[in-house]
């Protein structure tokens, strides 16, 4: 079973980088990459702060957040 | 070819999470990963830098550097 990894952005110029680069890298054996902008999905914003994140573009790995760069906090978005 | 990609780190705990979840999740057919201790190699700090790797962990991706989360700045390394 294929590991899951949601890519949360805003459409920023440093999400979409990182979306491109980063986020497109990972092994597509290995895992299934949700993307989510949350700045068109504001009822998802809870669900990435619970998850740990704190500022986009924002990869949840299996659960865990990681920070890629910086574009935008959270609270931004609210 | 593979395109290259180096994983900066420091040994700190946020470098080795960032390193087994994401580091080792890119998709091997595509990337070539090289791992590079900069408190072992100071020799390496300045490339980092000129990559633009402020702080560590950090993940050049063909040419383009990514913090992931914060262990530690680079200052701390030289």
């Amino acid at each position: 079973m294929k590991t899951k990894a949601t890519f949360y952005h805003a459409g920023c110029p440093v999400c979409v980088d990182a979306e491109q680069n980063l986020a497109a890298a990972l092994d597509p054996e290995r895992f299934e990459v949700e993307h989510v902008h949350l700045g068109e999905q504001k009822s998802r914003v809870a669900e990435a702060e619970a998850a740990g994140v704190k500022s986009v573009p924002g990869l949840v790995i299996g659960g865990q957040p990681y920070h890629i760069n910086f574009g935008a906090g959270i609270e931004a978005l609210k």
